[in-house]
């Protein structure tokens, strides 16, 4: 492992812990099944880019490690929502995610909608919680909401669902990919600056960042489903082409969709050139565009 | 209709016109399915019953309107999503909710789904954006998401689930009551006194008072499906015994249930009798318990 590497698996071990410990409940048993359910989809679940880019730049703007902690948990409990509903029979219908059988396949559909529904409530009461100001509080909860709804990633799922089985231009795949990825990662940067109470100048360079590497990430995973190894990513590819989804990949080709992905990671390189310290952002947007799972 | 009716019927009517404004979106056509779906289940819908709570409380407390409105907006939206999400397929499966078709068979499960969450989402940004200084957002936020998840609301659901055809005794029936309807006719009280800054006697004062009204509630639900007029209720009659579920009424009998609710109803009034101005709390109080839908 490079430094890097090692900066990456040591937020997502942080973070791991801390989710761990959020989801400690001092219930009866009966309710054992929710939050067992809502820990299968959390823990130890992906790199957790989303709370590294929280972390990353609450560091950056020298944020308390608590309260930047704070909120890299609860956009993970957001993604991790996303996700369960996502994979309902009724959504998308998978049956892994990760490499393990997704939520409902494990613990039954009605369990699985409430603890997307109980991982969607605890990101907030997360973010109202965060050892931070009440000023800051409001601000993340605000930034939570807008990202998760419906001008956010939610919206990004309506439009998905929209398009399905038809044929999609480029305008829309930028708008659903902008929703559907690109929300959350922009919310991630934007809370780790608000930790650190940054100024409005560092939150706009954040944001346009964010937003190149959320487009490239989209970007790759439509490379991915094509030339990528079912092991490694553990899910298996081509589901696009059999679902006969637009992607980048259609609309561009290959090379195109390649081209363009690298297009977007040095304008994100560009974004934060600028800002000392800079190295784990420049490398995690080059670790977007060369990722295999 | 007696002066107390016309002041729920006027409470109603301002909180369906505050929750249309928030429900109005910029955004472009392709996601007016999902809003219209959020829509369908939170609008010109039920009593608001949890709205008029939040507003009585702010009024005793010399709230502000428009901070206590945006809180009652925000109750009526986590209390809308989870009867969306209650009515799934997958859930109680219910094709019709106060009297028109429930929100996934109007839309289908995969926008109902959706509309739930996004009004779940849209809850909290409602709280976040009130007229309210910081520290007051920051506790509704916190109030609201205590109510709504594990260790509330959704624990009530959770139980639900694991109670179905089974037998079940009278304090497994009111920790399952208490969390799936009191805890958020409790957040409503607790909301409109926070609206008006209120101190710790009266946020405890209010607690018990909607702690009765709730779980009066509940047992009067138990009673309308023995013994209610469908047409009135706006859905079928004897669905509790059909589905073998404990009721109040199976446990304590038809009588013995309409006396613990009276009995609850006094508790309620005991509650608030000391606080000026309280005769909206006490019909309230005696609505519940008369109550023929």
């Amino acid at each position: 492992m490079n430094r890097y590497e090692q900066q990456l698996a040591s937020y997502a071990t942080q973070v791991n812990d801390a989710l761990r410990e959020r989801l400690h409940f001092d219930r009866e048993l009966r309710q054992i099944v929710v939050v067992d359910a809502m820990r299968h989809s959390l823990l130890d679940a992906g790199k957790r880019l989303r709370a590294a880019m929280v972390l990353e730049f609450g560091r950056l703007t020298h944020a308390s490690r608590e309260g930047a902690m704070a909120l890299a948990c609860a956009i993970e409990m957001i993604h991790a929502y996303s996700l369960i509903h996502d994979d309902l029979p009724c959504m998308d219908d998978d049956d892994f995610r990760r490499g393990k059988p997704s939520c409902h396949k494990a613990f039954g559909e009605a369990n699985a909608l409430l603890a997307g529904d109980g991982l969607l409530t605890l990101a907030f009461e997360t973010a109202a919680d965060a050892p931070l100001s009440d000023a800051q509080r409001v601000e993340a909860v605000r930034t939570l909401a807008k990202a998760a709804g419906v001008c956010g990633m939610l919206g990004g799922q309506v439009i998905d669902l929209g398009c399905e089985g038809k044929p999609v231009d480029l305008e829309t795949l930028n708008t659903l990919y902008a929703l559907k990825t690109g929300a959350l990662l922009r919310a991630s940067a934007r809370l780790g600056c608000l930790a650190g109470n940054a100024g409005e100048e560092l939150l706009e360079t954040a944001d346009r960042y964010a937003r190149a590497c959320g487009l490239a990430f989209q970007i790759t995973d439509d490379i991915l489903d094509v030339a990528g190894d079912a092991e490694k990513l553990g899910k298996p590819t081509g589901s696009d082409e059999e679902n006969h989804k637009t992607t980048y990949v259609t609309l561009l080709g290959l090379s195109g969709a390649r081209e363009r992905a690298r297009e977007l990671i040095g304008e994100a390189g560009e974004c934060v050139a600028a800002i000392p310290g800079n190295e784990f952002l420049l490398w995690v947007a080059e670790m977007i565009l060369g990722r295999d799972h």
